[in-house]
């Protein structure tokens, strides 16, 4: 069959070069998953950094679905304490070097998935990367991101599957921010914005003034920072916390209440509320309004969205 | 193949339709266990709310039997902090609502095995089965217990599986408690009594006074608080320690010496002894009493007991 | 196809026969992995008392390759808290004799792996193997170190594959010690020699004073203790650090710098570097040193050799 993205890894939305063929081939697996056997006496490794539920699932099944063998692997709990500075001199806590561990990992598998978090303390730190980078640069084999410190491309992937289920041309698509006790990463609202800016949706970000993202992932994007005149026609609502990238990791004061409710949600056109997972109810948004929802199906989503990036890596350099 | 038992879920005796089919089917598995690969390219889901070995090993190993792919997962340690509240307000520790965590992983799996504890706190909460009858409520597939608060049947098959593997006609089982250094739930005497009075044995209940379980679960059975008494003439001696049900979760004081010796196994009828494991040693029977027991036999039974059951659901619901 | 190594357990050098036949097996399998599916539908246990990365992984490989169902367990973290006492009162923290736990899980697994790991406070505990000692005694199927108290034989089957692949006849082989943080096991430089010495090598220790292993291990090696005339022309030094055997556990005081370095690697004939890993980068060795070193070229071969060992126990017991 002709590889429709000739992917080596999978780390963002550049790394698809026909995202609407692999929108399409998430949808045919979603239908069919046992259509393809190409992972038959392959090995899929899952690396995670911190817990994980549906990409730890999600993947897992993926990588079954194609005949594969899983290893999945809790670093720091069933590994050891790994160091990530070059030139170390190793004779504190940390028991390998990132370097090392990736080699060693990567020699045992045939694709290496790997989740990994920011720190939230230095925004240079953590949208640089440094993580994923060393695991791309020290890996043998294809490198899959399970969310990185500032993008989650599985996650965007599977909602772009989602919001094309639906089969609306031209959907008003509103990205908003949401409280959340705790300060959280920016890796979904950016990463959601750098895939669904691939289609032909038309994007706004309402968000409390402060928690504006990064310019990358902003330009091209309509900003209303009033929520109800945001959502005003809407026919999807992604729902998201994140803390601040300009005060970087904070979690800043904000006056009105930003929790999604039915109010909020009558003033759409019948609009679908879309959220990641997992959800604080009634912080976020409320009971109602998640009931009513398409979180499920997104969630869900996230496993024939990883078998189609794992099936284009596979026949890419299987 | 006719299906014998038109299982959904299997939580607790209710589950099962023909429990001496069910029993036959599993010595029949037990005797050739690759019989059936009904499961092949099903995946099987087994969530852990705390420890387990037994369960564990002998749940994974009956869907390898049946050719299924098994996905582990401990929650609060590889996965999130679980809500079970409705209409919690989510903006302290917990991250997940159970609504949401089960709807989801249910998508990824076939069948869905769920272990979960009493708190010993209150009656009500714990015999409610809050966590088990939320997974079953919201769950997409069908759920089998791998012990819940009050109820553990698979052990409790897998207890009529050895019984029936001694061929005795009208066996005398006993139920004794035993000393432990900790309150444990009522789960295994519970489900045990719930089996066994299927069956055509005469059973006995032995305990101190005060650590009499609950009606449901006595009715029928002859209670003798005399422990040597209880124990003549016996077949079988199943031994299990429990906290209150009356005194709920409480550890009564007790005068007599509750620990099962080889002197009171001198008056059974040859009686086998019986404990579902883990056992403390010397607290709850003696060195001599387990190194002549089945309970080895019982624990292998595990296996080929969940994968009767595992048998039937796919047969049903695959 | 003839056996050549008729294996039952796998816990020291004296398990393999014919060791050069075992060491032509894992390098036939390396370069054909899928050659034999002789664990088609059989089961391997992989019990971990302590965290791994290379073993779990590579083990789990392995078995994945012969065709083998796999399944993990932590225990203590999984699992119970385990008593290891003969005739214990267990009224304490203990929850599950070894005996009873190795009978259960042996049941539901047709190969079973271990690690255990020494407490470095007794060595008389340490060399007596007590753990491993107890999985073999109560194990149904034949039992694997994953590396146990005193040895280490994956590691050192890989590492004469390692030796083997440069096939270089009558090679000088340097085991040096070196520098780290932490009291370290003896493990693997105690089953490095073990091995070593049934090769053609020419075999020679290097380590500070009072740094000497058992006798059992030393005995036909040459014992330099000025590193650099230890590495004159040599072939490969395997670094490692241990705590002191004759002053048990403990960590000596040593005067010269013995972290491994390009200068002292200069006089060797272009001499491999080799290390076991997890390795402390400038602590055991520069960064210069390991990253011209054959380290993951070993850590690669722990797979076929697991394997190769995996698959003569299948053939001899399977």
């Amino acid at each position: 069959m002709w590889n429709i993205n000739n992917m080596k890894n999978f780390t963002s939305v550049h790394d698809a070069e026909d995202i609407p063929k692999l929108v399409e081939e998430a949808i045919r697996l979603k239908a069919d998953p046992l259509q393809s056997r190409i992972g038959h006496n392959k090995t899929l490794g899952l690396i995670f950094f911190n817990p994980s539920l549906r990409t730890r699932l999600s993947a897992q099944k993926a990588g079954y679905n194609l005949g594969m063998n899983v290893i999945v692997m809790n670093v720091d709990k069933d590994g050891w304490k790994i160091e990530f500075e070059d030139g170390a001199v190793m004779n504190g806590d940390s028991q390998e070097h990132i370097r090392d561990a990736v080699k060693v990992i990567s020699s045992y598998v045939d694709v290496l998935g790997v989740r990994t978090f920011p720190e939230l303390q230095s925004r240079e730190d953590d949208y640089s990367e440094k993580v994923l980078r060393q695991f791309m640069e020290y890996s043998e084999v294809p490198v899959i991101s399970l969310e990185s410190a500032t993008l989650h491309p599985l996650q965007s992937l599977a909602d772009l599957v989602t919001i094309e289920e639906y089969l609306i041309k031209k959907p008003k698509v509103v990205l908003s921010w949401a409280p959340h006790p705790k300060a959280l990463p920016q890796a979904v609202p950016n990463s959601f914005l750098q895939w669904i800016k691939k289609t032909d949706a038309h994007v706004v970000l309402t968000c409390p003034k402060g928690y504006e993202l990064a310019d990358e992932f902003m330009n091209g994007v309509e900003v209303i920072h009033d929520q109800y005149e945001a959502f005003e026609k809407a026919d999807f609502i992604y729902a998201k916390n994140w803390s601040g990238y300009h005060d970087y990791g904070k979690i800043l004061p904000v006056e009105e209440d930003w929790t999604i409710t039915k109010d909020k949600m009558d003033v759409t056109r019948q609009g679908k509320f879309m959220h990641c997972l997992p959800i604080r109810r009634n912080v976020v948004a409320t009971d109602e309004v998640i009931d009513h929802s398409i979180v499920y199906q997104q969630a869900k989503n996230r496993e024939c969205s990883a078998q189609a990036v794992l099936k284009n890596i596979l026949e890419s350099h299987g």
